[in-house]
């Protein structure tokens, strides 16, 4: 294959696929006028704890600070390593150091499992939806996609077993996004866990266990991961953030995986990043020494709370009958079904050009499964700024249903 | 192929290989005694301009600074882009912003450049010896590696192309670092650079010019980059870092390529880490704007330049006749060649234990060519460290030698 410049592109260059997504951060930043934000997967601006950052940031990498300039061990600082065995012990999450290393982001615990796992042609089953840059990242080592539908109890993993029955192979990997799954905020119950495990161990599976969003619940019980499910089991693959608990910016994350996997893991990492931007792992381990991830959390959830149901009450007004939507216990997001259908995709634009911004339902489904559904995150925007997105995002809807029957009449 | 814990690993997992450079920094940390660090290719210490960074800091990512920790857009933050191209206005590396993507440090722009161009079994051109983590990029995308030499005029291209003759096919990618080369510190002649990519261009190989020292000279006359001599031929993809020149913890660096690739970069990106860590790109944009740099390099090559000068006057005092080394006009590396042989990989242990850390040559050889060599990186240390440094050397060579010659007799 070879792109226009005539250069010999490699074969999985024609599997890069772009994210919505993430064109989005780039394509807002250069929109002149107002708008409401509800596309990026990002905490509150004013949820990032930048004073206690600046603090200690202060400290941390101040004048003088100059080993935290130089390069950090591959697998991570030790300090933020120590500090979040600490910071995990008793919970569902709990680990140990042999089986931490840190990443640079979420998307790096990703890349780092598909490196390890996925040869081309690898079946690799993931939820649908599911997190776009998750399947563009397997897609981009060749696998081929098995996309199995979630309900409002997480991945049907009854279907799972149909449908890895019909492709007539077992899937090299599963990845799954349990606890308030992006993007549809479902929660996989229990029962489904248990099942999930035991199907991966007979086909000799690698789960890989995508959990962003798991301390942010602000409603119902405490499920466990898969990671404490698993009881040490080295076929789950833990990816862990910083990202939505702290700030995306940072770019720090970590997986938990068995510890046979960590040199490989080093040498992977070694060919990505040498090592993840060491500043900012000090800032964390401060951050987590000093003991404010606890009151940060308890914060984040009672408001992520207050505009989950502010999102809720704001689309009863305006969909009441049009639509439906999930109910998440916690994370950050809505999936929003219309019916009768709205095509999200053409909706896209309008509702920017009214000032909202949503991701359209297609960019969560490699096969473009959703055309009327839409994802919405109801944790950057205040209360007050999720009842007018919503408004102008039902002006938008109104504008596609004018424009669409001008366009059927003209069409007669 | 499978690992002790029983699990599916791809098939390149069996070529993730590991770098005993970025390991010298989780064993020279767990060392309690006091190490001379001639190992890894960092900027001395106090070099790094923590006082700026920290006063720049308490601006850009203090309290408030919200946009700061959240994301970035993925082809790197605007004004840190801008500040680059306008830094660079004038120089050798003259680049425009649709040439320009943000990479998290020089690392990740060589695994972009594999990701877009390597496939298994594709045929790269490495440098003999040459950078242990960009072969280990390679080799992670399971590319057959072609190693050529260089000597002191840097890659021998009249050999590079009689290999590729006897290899029987052409060179998908060539990897080369032009200017004071890692590890040998060797420049290639303005002659070879041209040569070489007339060769690219018969052959449709793409050229990876890396270049990380470039900015470091501190003796002799500027040569041309392989993208000033490429003047935008699509083949010459640049990597390029802040790691040497300001500090490599921040992990940030540029890849500048023909712009019809950029957005192939950004897919690619995405599903490696999302963006570039935020902070720490808006810090550089800051230190970049407000003209720090260039009176920051201006400090650093004429320290860089004594310390070479150190370098060499101690290695003439304790292995004149003994061993020859090379004679870099910049960059942060000297190599060291023993002959009569001594075995390098031997030597790092007992050289660790007299109190001076360096890399043994054949980590600089995908299949061991440099048995007798040693990299030493004169950046780091101040002249009467250098001085201590080397004389510990020379102990840990005599030592090497008793424990060898008692061998001898004991076999005898």
């Amino acid at each position: 294959m070879h792109s226009s410049a005539g250069l010999p592109l490699a074969a999985r260059a024609a599997d890069l696929v772009g994210s919505v997504i993430d064109s989005s951060t780039s394509l807002l930043a250069s929109q002149t006028h107002d708008i409401v934000r509800f596309a990026m997967g990002a905490p509150a601006p004013e949820a990032i704890p930048t004073e206690v950052l600046a603090e200690i940031g202060a400290e941390t990498i101040g004048a003088g600070a100059h080993a935290a300039f130089d390069y950090a061990a591959t697998e991570g600082d030790p300090g933020l390593r120590a500090a979040l065995v600490e910071e995990l012990a008793g919970t569902s999450d709990e680990t140990t150091l042999e089986r931490l290393t840190i990443t640079s982001g979420g998307m790096q615990g990703l890349d780092l499992a598909c490196k390890l796992f996925v040869d081309p042609g690898d079946l690799v089953v993931v939820e649908s939806p599911t997190y776009t840059n998750g399947s563009a990242t397997a897609l981009s080592y060749q696998a081929d996609l098995l996309e199995v539908p979630v309900d409002d109890d997480g991945l049907r993993v009854d279907l799972l077993e149909e449908l890895v029955r019909r492709a007539g192979r077992t899937p090299k990997v599963v990845y799954a996004i349990p606890t308030f799954q992006n993007p549809s905020g479902a929660s996989m119950s229990l029962e489904r866990r248990r099942r999930l495990l035991e199907l991966a161990r007979s086909w000799g599976s690698v789960v890989i266990d995508d959990d962003p969003y798991g301390m942010l619940r602000f409603e119902g019980e405490p499920l466990p991961t898969l990671h404490e499910l698993a009881a040490g089991d080295p076929l789950v693959f833990s990816v862990r953030t910083f990202s939505k608990i702290v700030a995306p910016g940072l770019r720090v994350g970590w997986v938990d995986t068995a510890p046979e996997l960590q040199p490989l893991l080093i040498n992977a990492k070694q060919a990505m990043d040498t090592c993840t931007n060491h500043p900012l792992q000090r800032l964390l381990a401060r951050f987590l020494e000093d003991g404010h991830l606890g009151a940060h959390l308890d914060t984040q959830r009672a408001e992520y709370g207050r505009r989950k149901r502010a999102m809720q009450q704001a689309l009863e007004a305006h969909f009441a009958g049009r639509a439906r939507w999930t109910d998440p216990q916690g994370g950050f997001f809505l999936w929003v079904t219309f019916d009768p259908p709205v095509d999200t995709e053409a909706l896209f634009p309008i509702a920017l050009a009214e000032g909202v911004a949503i991701i359209p339902g297609n960019a969560f489904s490699p096969s473009k499964r959703f055309p009327d559904a839409l994802r919405i995150c109801f944790a950057t925007s205040s209360p007050e700024r999720i009842a007018e997105g919503v408004a102008r995002l039902a002006r938008a809807v109104e504008r596609l249903g004018a424009l669409r029957s001008r366009t059927d009449r003209n069409a007669r």
